[in-house]
């Protein structure tokens, strides 16, 4: 079992623990007496983890003593909407729930973000616990205190930065995962090397597609070490006034794809063919070397992850997106790159270097021209 | 114009000024400018103070540049919803505000919940400006940074501590209010006093019902001395772990009152009628001395104030009602008591007690003695 320490700048108060390992999710109880001592308990999941995984959880709590209500939400992203956390709240408060009451989101980033959420707002703030069940949830979502839920108009447009009181994640909750969540989770543990741990990079190089077997041992260090990444960048910008923005490696364009695809991508492989264009870019404006480029797309590529913009999404509908989500100001996209693998730089690049880039890359791919890649 | 400065424990970079002044609006555009440059505008205003503050406002604003967006919602508790806050932040969306964005809050305390809690949760935070309108809102709701909605199961369940830029309180405004609402703004200056500034206590003493004139010239002084007090105890306990709650003499009752009579009752009344009980209870139990007890009331009732419980309210519904606030914990309720004019305790009670002095008072007041008074 490994814990990380996330210290937050400033505000030693909130600082918190990550347990990572095998099994952990058994010592839940033990964990939530060290904390101290709370007048409500309830647990959030939605329909598909809750027989895996939150049934036996609350189950086993309860054999400890600890009485914890369970709210199931439908499984998906359409249930992160503000209806959802406001009748969340509703029910706790006709459970009685009070300011010293604790959630505990179980489940995947949805799950996470909606219960944080939740508990950000309930009576002005109310402690949670994170229980990450998919590998994307465990590297990334449920570390940081980021909230939220979409509008209409666009993904995680309200929220809060509200830190949990701890996160779990357990590698044996991810043998039930699709082979694609679990490519979506090593999008996210990628970028975390490649931004800001070599040694990271150098075993998942070394163990490649073996990692998508969610029994490997390796992966529990694995996981550990995208963690330590993430907590380290947090810890000194907590409310991503500067730094924190290196997490966004990948995401500019991913975010993009994801809006031009109509969300019919999934998040990690829009990310990943974010990174394969940054990656690009990277050693276009950014001094990477083209054998350091050529090993991180062929890293994406073993973990069965796309390092292309797919063919049906042209150059145009792109940036328009990119403009639409506020990432090109005054005719510049401010983009995260890499300088080596392990160290992230923020460039500036002009719209019209950004086309030209970008339809040279579709180009390539379509003309089938192997050197590229 | 007086300056206070609200300085945070631990989080300097989140003090802020109060600025108090007959006329200070004016300068609005001047301080919106020192604070910094923002991308976006938003006046947010109801449809009562619309025509009266915010419309000359905006052109004012317009006239030096500052280009504003107005968001008018409806008037009254009623409007205090997640639904608003939700259609006003789809709102923002449609206009591009970003998180450089600037929200107004022109308006009384509906307003200042719902503009402050927007601006706590729209891109996970955006900054806000204060602009109260009533006294109640001056010299209370717009201090302190606590925003949030009403949920169908009671008031102010939802929400955020998040604290304005800058708060503006132009005592000019408040010309137009009807006498009960200049009322309701006083219970609370009454209470400032009682629990931290006795010399705030004698001029109102001194002034009594003059002051309910806003022309009154004393106006403005007293509106910063009572601000100041708020000012001092948010500054040490900002998320209400334990000073803060002194800020809720004469409101434990007071909120079980509101609740009781289906919030028929104003708050400010509700406030004094429980302030009334606070300082019988604090003659009882915290050494409050007789003549103290009877300037406090007398100045209640000067300001036009009930410092009684109405009479169709009984004992039971009351202590129900506190049940229900979990205010009653372990058959003690901890109440907030003065032990002198100016100095403010926490006292438990047992509800026993409560019960047996509460009918006491109802007692007294049913049998017309005078000397209870």
């Amino acid at each position: 079992m490994q814990r990380i320490r996330l210290t937050l700048e400033g505000r030693k108060d909130s600082s918190y623990d990550l347990l990572i390992g095998r099994g952990i999710l058994s010592s839940l109880h033990r964990e939530i007496q060290r904390l101290g001592s709370f007048s409500f308990y309830g647990l959030v999941t939605d329909e598909v983890v809750r027989p895996l995984v939150a049934e036996p959880l609350l189950e086993e709590l309860k054999s400890y003593g600890i009485k914890t209500a369970l709210f199931t939400l439908p499984a998906g992203e359409a249930t992160k909407t503000m209806d959802t956390v406001v009748d969340l709240c509703h029910e706790l408060t006709t459970l009685s729930f009070d300011r010293k009451s604790l959630l505990i989101a179980v489940g995947g980033g949805v799950i996470g973000d909606i219960t944080g959420f939740a508990a950000a707002i309930y009576m002005r703030g109310i402690r949670y616990i994170q229980v990450p069940t998919t590998l994307l949830a465990q590297v990334d979502s449920a570390i940081g205190g980021k909230t939220g839920v979409d509008l209409p108009s666009g993904k995680n447009l309200l929220g809060a930065f509200h830190q949990p009181l701890l996160v779990l994640a357990d590698p044996d909750v991810l043998g039930t995962l699709p082979p694609d969540a679990m490519r979506d989770g090593f999008a996210e543990i990628i970028k975390s090397a490649l931004i800001g741990q070599p040694k990271l990079f150098s075993i998942l190089e070394m163990e490649g597609a073996n990692l998508l077997n969610a029994d490997n041992p390796m992966l529990e260090n694995i996981i550990a070490d995208a963690c330590s990444v993430k907590c380290r960048v947090v810890s000194q910008d907590e409310l991503e006034a500067g730094l924190r923005r290196i997490l966004n490696f990948g995401h500019t364009l991913g975010h993009a794809l994801e809006a031009a695809s109509n969300y019919k991508i999934s998040h990690g492989h829009a990310v990943a063919a974010g990174m394969g264009a940054a990656v690009q870019f990277s050693r276009q404006w950014a001094g990477l070397t083209s054998d350091e480029a050529d090993r991180a797309l062929s890293l994406i590529r073993k973990l069965g992850l796309p390092t292309e913009l797919p063919a049906d999404v042209d150059v145009n509908s792109l940036l328009v997106a990119l403009e639409r989500d506020k990432k090109i100001q005054a005719g510049i996209c401010h983009f995260v790159l890499i300088s080596k693998i392990g160290q992230a730089i923020i460039h500036p690049i002009s719209v019209e270097d950004l086309r030209q880039s970008l339809t040279q890359i579709q180009g390539f791919r379509d003309s089938g021209i192997q050197g590229f890649q």
